[in-house]
């Protein structure tokens, strides 16, 4: 809970720095999870002067008035949530307000409730830095989570085999998860073999491997809240000459592409080492999207690393690294690690070499 | 694929009726998906007079082309969305164009890539009433996703015990539906015992089954897209007779809403039905939370089923009917199934009757 309150303090030291601001409010879930640490929260407000308040229903309040013992907590009647905030406003006489996320129908709602005299402005950027940098005990929660996943992706590895069908490969790496304590799936498990390996959201079916397919798995273990991303390239059998030259290809750039990972690094000039080694050996059309993204409370959050991004790498950000070629109506192969940045480099936290196929 | 056609002319012919209304713009992820039958767009322009376009980026453009026969595909390029939909409204001669939902930045965004000539309006009701009613198809998944689900809650039945841990359980459920071809949960699984299954989104924790305690099992599959959603309490070991009775409340109020549900009905009659019967054994008090809420694409979706819901149930609603009596610093109990409304009432889609616990 501790932690939960010093990010509300860097934010509160972020955001109300510039003249005029003194409220943030919190709706998108997400970030609600990360300024509480409950996940059953409806908003947070947050004032300049005054104590925080977290919004509630009926159906959770229970629940939080147990976890939420450091925040004041409002139960909210179905309906009344924006004009709630609106009186709170008043009594902490908060004149503009940001907000991190809403949808335009709940903007207009709010703006209608908090009338004409207050300014509302939507700005997600204070916390998608905040977010962007790992503190210690989120770092410890996702070495937990890369951990369960590498152990799905060992299991991966020993399940793939002709006559399998890609959902029983599935259950098996989320089961193993599962039995060591994940609270599930990072996002929808890919096991995509033959030619559906060639999209890169390949997703799962009932497709059985057939002998010679390229495998494509990618999974991720959720740990308290905290997610993982994890990608091995499989071929059910023996690979075959092209097979392994594009497999290692994805290898050696995805390699050079974590070495390239260091604090004050531009995440484009990372993006650009695996993209050059896949574009020289002439497979640069078919790497068909960015070389990775950040990960922590969702799977895809910042900071991006493509060849457009503006990000610069810090101590403290995870992201994924995953390099792939895809060759339509062939198969593809991507290799994607989660690393943790360091003074010196990278770590990765996801870990776990396998042969491509029988040898 | 045909199905889906069949939905986007639905809409056209409920959405294109106002006058001066000529295009829809759909963003909405799980719209995306109801409308294309695929995961991997990112808008999806409909025309009064003119081919619907479906917009992907490079990452998904592959996937697309390969499962959208049916659909003009175009691909755009990483911040070029909205600039690319503002020129193809041009083509179309839209004028007023309806949005299903989008945040208050994006629709900033695309405000301005129209330019102040276009009338853009948010309204996401239309979708709101197709989606409510489910068409064959649809019935067919939910009726497999609810197969699915029933079959976890059988394994759940066989697994709870004292000594287990609640992941541990949930562990033996996901994997007893993906094994049977499940695409995954439908929302994270509860398994609550003890003093925590008094919370009605309770989770799933470390924390081991005790001898006498209630276990509220709360699970959903997934399949193809169509979820299903279930809870069942059982208590490890011999049921003390406070549990028995307030289980048996419980009972009596989900059966008597079960019957209620019926073409034509007020679903807040509905939940009354359920409320009165728990009100009138005095736990009123207790029961926070609606009586239930369409399921379908996504786990909560109209129709509501609560107290101040304003629906009225049709021929091809699915909906959860699952009361629950929740006892704080003790215990909470809830029986819920998933039901589709048919000509004559209410038919379980989710089915398995068990023991609270030893007898």
């Amino acid at each position: 809970m501790a932690s939960t309150l010093k990010r509300i303090d860097a934010l509160k030291q972020a955001a109300f720095r510039e003249d005029g601001i003194d409220g943030f409010l919190i709706f998108n879930s997400t970030n609600l999870t990360y300024f509480t640490g409950f996940s059953g929260a409806s908003a947070l407000l947050i004032p300049k002067n005054g104590e925080s308040r977290v919004y509630v229903y009926g159906v959770n309040y229970a629940h939080a008035k147990a976890e939420l013992g450091e925040f004041m907590v409002e139960l909210v009647e179905r309906g009344e949530l924006m004009t709630d905030i609106a009186k709170q406003t008043k009594v902490f006489k908060i004149g503009k307000l940001l907000v991190d996320a809403l949808n335009i129908e709940s903007w207009r709602a709010l703006a209608e409730s908090l009338g004409d005299e207050k300014e509302l402005a939507a700005d997600n950027s204070f916390i998608r830095e905040l977010r962007k940098v790992k503190d210690k005990k989120e770092i410890d929660l996702m070495r937990k989570a890369a951990e369960l996943t590498s152990e799905g992706m060992r299991v991966a590895y020993e399940t793939v085999a002709a006559g399998m069908r890609e959902y029983e490969v599935a259950a098996e790496i989320e089961y193993a998860m599962r039995k060591q304590g994940s609270s599930g799936t990072a996002f929808e498990t890919i096991v995509a073999s033959g030619v559906c390996s060639a999209f890169p959201h390949g997703g799962c079916s009932d497709r059985k491997i057939r002998e010679g397919d390229l495998v494509v798995v990618d999974v991720g273990a959720t740990y308290k809240f905290y997610r993982s991303d994890m990608t091995r390239t499989f071929v059910a059998g023996k690979p075959s000459e092209k097979q392994k030259k594009v497999y290692q290809i994805v290898k050696t750039a995805q390699e050079k592409a974590v070495e390239a990972v260091k604090p004050n690094v531009k995440t484009k000039d990372v993006d650009g080492v695996a993209r050059k080694i896949i574009g020289d050996a002439g497979y640069g059309e078919q790497f068909v999207h960015n070389l990775g993204h950040g990960v922590g409370l969702e799977v895809h959050e910042p900071p991006t690393l493509g060849p457009d991004s503006t990000d610069t790498l810090e101590v403290g950000n995870v992201v994924t690294v995953e390099p792939g070629i895809y060759l339509v109506s062939y198969g593809g192969v991507r290799i994607e690690d989660t690393v943790l940045v360091r003074r010196n480099g990278a770590e990765k936290l996801t870990i776990g070499s396998y042969a491509l196929g029988e040898e």
